[in-house]
């Protein structure tokens, strides 16, 4: 299109005050507040696409969302001033990092290589007070060498049917490629975590929180990592473990 | 006495809801938090000594908190299972990571040998997300190193009444012993921060946050490191510069 450039930006935020990523009428969401405030800044309708769409209390580092806007509408603005409109105009749960222009045409959605998602298991023997918002509180002790051995059963291409919110794989596509998934104890602010950390090219609605509640099964020692491959071959949603709880998990980059 | 046993608490808290440490009548505080569990558990007033005070807002990873019960009323009572009593009977933004017998008399505020605070500002272009209640952010860059040349005025012992909220230096000593004051720039959940460790043997009211406010001038160029050294000599709260905000302080750590 003539005249039209392309923006993308990084965006992070706070998943708890949002019923997700994706507008909804009538909903506080991420999108929801970026477009308001995109509106604002241009007068005019500014539509959005993102990297990946969280669920309502994931939080994100590193989100991806690009728009296109009219030439005119930018040419006496900079990047870093529209930045600081943006984060001026949207509820202070959202802080968008950096805005640029792109080239044009440009898809956070389909441009993206591959996408990370980390997931944080606060580990002590009592909660966490730092990373309270920011956790799942999992006293137990974990068998993290067995957790390792199940998510090998996932990396690679396949069918992860069994890891998505049934009414979401109705008639779509269910095959994702797993890069990698790795499990690494740290301290945050002097706070014992487990993460796990997973890559991939694309990522079903609710999968990392459901392989990560399949994961958990395995991690307590209710279940063999071998387990992990059946699961996979049911194709079923019933067959996984519990989603973890949507405020453990962020994410975290995007790769283009 | 005879029949008393002397307990210690390590205890971590979540600095904003509550009025700080200290008992205050028709007040939210820690102190109080704790002193109604203890009564709700042994059934009459339980009195406790805490290793470090703390204003509204500042937050702790290590305090520790002595107090005296009757043998009688511990007889049938492990650590573990008041520990447990205690988180569940106080507010969730205070977490009791361990209850343990210790001599008889022991007091944590007498016996502490060395107390630590860190202090953590966020240093990114934009303000932080996950480190947005335990930080101050500075979006100016900072001449660290003009920082601990600054610090370097304020190791070993000296009159700190320059760095001590005026009213409470009133007829007061205001000597005190600075072992060590550290930086190191670090990521915390992928954010830019700057911690300040400090260690001392004990800290005067606002101590922290007044030393840090005033390193602060240093490291915005506002002043000379040298500048430290005449605020110290001045000892007049007036010389220094203004406290920095609570939020962004933590009682990290007792030594015994």
């Amino acid at each position: 299109m003539e005249g039209v450039v392309t923006l993308a930006a990084h965006v992070a935020y706070h998943g708890a005050p949002f019923a997700g990523f994706a507008r909804q009428p009538g909903q506080k969401t991420v999108q929801g507040e970026l477009e308001r405030a995109l509106a604002t800044v241009f007068r005019e309708e500014v539509l959005t696409t993102c990297a990946g769409r969280t669920d309502a209390g994931v939080h994100a580092r590193g989100q991806v969302v690009s728009f296109d806007v009219a030439e005119v509408l930018v040419r006496d603005r900079t990047p870093e001033s529209l930045r600081r409109s943006l984060n001026a105009l949207t509820d202070e749960a959202v802080v968008v990092r950096s805005v640029e222009r792109t080239r044009p045409g440009f898809s956070a959605r389909f441009d993206a290589q591959a996408r990370e998602y980390r997931y944080f298991i606060a580990t002590g023997d009592t909660p966490p007070l730092f990373m309270r918002e920011f956790s799942w509180f999992v006293s137990r002790p974990l068998d993290v060498d067995a957790m390792r051995r199940g998510a090998a059963y996932l990396i690679g291409e396949h069918d992860f049917k069994s890891f998505c919110t049934a009414a979401s794989a109705v008639g779509k596509p269910t095959c994702r490629f797993v890069e990698s998934i790795d499990f690494a104890a740290q301290e945050v602010m002097g706070e014992p975590v487990l993460v796990m950390t997973i890559v991939g090219n694309a990522f079903l609605h609710s999968m990392v929180r459901t392989i990560m509640g399949t994961l958990m099964m395995v991690g307590r020692g209710l279940r063999e990592p071998a387990w992990v491959e059946r699961v996979l071959d049911a194709k079923q949603r019933c067959a996984a473990g519990e989603n973890a709880p949507a405020q453990g998990l962020v994410f975290w980059a995007v790769r283009y």
